[in-house]
């Protein structure tokens, strides 16, 4: 039991899992394949990590990278690493070995933790990062190691499930970095804290109405935005987490109908790419799937194939800078008996701010003065 | 359009009704009786009741009392009051005239609003209360004005609908203030300042599903805990506040079938009386209502019956030093499938923390160890 002050508690988004740990003990948290963690292992294992890291010597004010797909490692990191006072540094998967080691190099990660398709990233020879005091091979593809260091289970048996205590006494602590891609310069790291984190991944609930039997397919990359923030957010509502290593849509709808998933969140090709598989026609889903997609605005065809098949699209837009998704198209009853076709054009706007954003602009680049708006939508 | 900071923005529970003015500018917020205001409307009188206020010297640090019944100016306290940076004095209507001007006078109240069919409880006589300096008539049940001042709308229409700006510079200023019943001596006031109202109005939001298209029924006093916060989470949503005068079965029951109600809170006695309400027999909601209750532990009977009828009860727990409920029975998807009875005696249990509570312990008062629970319910 952390010391607590009467009139006030730090806002951290680790506090989600204990939470969840103590209200849903036995409820699965995480799936990946064959693997299966309830919300009690869910924390023991977070507690290893974190205190495997302690014994490394990683705490406050530390970084620990991580090159890592959409695997229980990945999501374990999430509350591990911010938990003990740390930063997570979630690498973009799909950078090049030059831009990967800049990062590393960049943000002073004291540890790299690199799944083995990935670990040819990381420049490996000895003292190419001198920062870098441990490397441990997420194993997944493989039993291969081709880093210096141990095993990812091996690396947790150094640590203790008992509960760590979060070591935050600031909520504007930095939980995570997150590099941009990079496209106009070098990447630059963008500094999450804990309280930002903790909001955004509850705003993210709000707008996409996920309760408590809710069940996330992680398609978004939690390189974005720490996926974002839905690490947290799904974790918060007492959800399941259906971890992806790779986003392809015959296993999507797999998992769609054998896990019962309600959530996913996803960029417009995603979505065609869902649309467009073979396997789609005609498909009625079992249970409605509420979608969260952002980026490019996703195409009316889209949205009505994808709506026909029994999905909900909610159409955001947001910037790493931001946490993620921040406007949103903000559906209205008015819109309900709408032609399907004239309902896919509405949602493909989006312009209104999230319930937790509160105020938000759209302004015209060149004269930097607000666009009208209709009230609702852009 | 208020100065932002880059990294930081004030949590107040009154920029939601901002973001819900400019999202859902023609949606329906506030119903009563025939009365009919549109989130436009709503945030206009807000604006009106801010400038009036301003207009008779009431600003930051100064308290405002209101002896109403859930009636809509009620409800357009809760956002004028603290978006001047002053505090809401709500007081229970249904304490007696010395307890009323015991709090009238212990709080500094310098404007007093009453409904006139609660005036009498204030001594009006020249001089009783030297630092009220506006008194303001509610006249809802007749034109009476008891009180030496205007009438409501003629104190409103002393204001602008123009945008007020939010005069809250800190997160932790006193929004409301909420005096307990006094069974233990005099009442004491418990200040709410605008980061826990905005929280818990947030964290109940989560607890009840409620979503944008919810309507809300105001059978619980908004009186008591601000109304639980749901005066500030119903609006944070967008979703419909039907106000409601007095707590009787049949009115209830016919606004939840003509205003289609989803929501509402309530003290077990409530519900005996809508259980035991004649027109209740065999009825069934056509859309299901969400229950939340706290206070005495509701019977099994009661919920049984509530639930046969299309509700869904949830058993919270709470008290005014906490901003309303923060305990909860949690339900979980293994017991979906128990008979109804079996569901009804877990549903009358609570005891594990609100998502956005993170921790709780439920202690012997004796020995002021914690109880053993079974992970969800004591």
């Amino acid at each position: 039991m952390p010391e607590l002050k009467v009139n006030f508690d730090i806002l951290s988004p680790v506090k989600f899992l204990v939470r969840s740990a103590e209200v849903y003990p036995d409820k699965v948290a995480v799936v990946y394949g064959d693997e299966r963690y309830t919300y009690r292992q869910f924390y023991e294992r977070v507690d290893r990590l974190a205190s495997a890291l302690i014994s490394r010597g990683v705490g406050k004010g530390d970084k620990v990278a991580f090159i890592c797909p959409n695997t229980p490692p990945m999501l374990e990191a999430h509350y591990a690493v911010p938990m003990i006072g740390a930063a997570l540094v979630s690498v973009n998967i799909r950078l090049s070995a030059q831009e990967v080691n800049y990062i590393l190099d960049h943000s002073d990660a004291k540890a790299v933790f690199a799944d083995n398709e990935f670990a040819h990233l990381v420049n490996a020879r000895p003292g190419a990062l001198p920062k870098v005091e441990a490397l441990v091979n997420i194993c997944d593809v493989s039993a291969e190691k081709p880093l210096d260091g141990p095993s990812y289970p091996d690396f947790l048996a150094t640590g203790s499930s008992k509960p760590v205590t979060i070591d935050v006494d600031d909520e504007y602590r930095v939980a995570t970095i997150n590099y941009t891609s990079g496209t106009t310069g070098l990447p630059k790291g963008v500094m999450y804290h804990h309280r930002g984190a903790y909001l955004n991944a509850i705003g993210e609930m709000l707008e996409c109405n996920f309760i408590h039997d809710s069940v996330y397919l992680w398609t978004l990359p939690m390189f974005h935005c720490n996926g974002w923030c839905f690490t947290w957010g799904v974790t918060a509502m007492g959800g399941t987490h259906v971890c992806l290593r790779q986003v392809a849509p015959a296993e999507i709808f797999r998992l769609i109908e054998t896990e019962g998933v309600s959530h996913l969140c996803a960029a417009p090709t995603v979505l065609i790419s869902m649309a467009n598989y073979p396997g789609a026609r005609g498909y009625q889903m079992l249970r409605r799937l509420e979608i969260m997609t952002a980026g490019a605005p996703p195409s009316p065809t889209i949205i009505q194939t994808m709506e026909t098949m029994g999905a909900n699209i909610t159409h955001t837009y947001g910037l790493t800078e931001v946490f993620g998704p921040h406007s949103v198209c903000a559906w209205k009853a008015e819109w309900n008996d709408l032609p399907l076709e004239e309902k896919a054009k509405i949602k493909a706007r989006q312009g209104v701010p999230f319930i937790l954003t509160h105020y938000m602009d759209v302004v015209d680049p060149k004269t930097m003065q607000p666009v009208p708006r209709d009230g609702v939508t852009i």
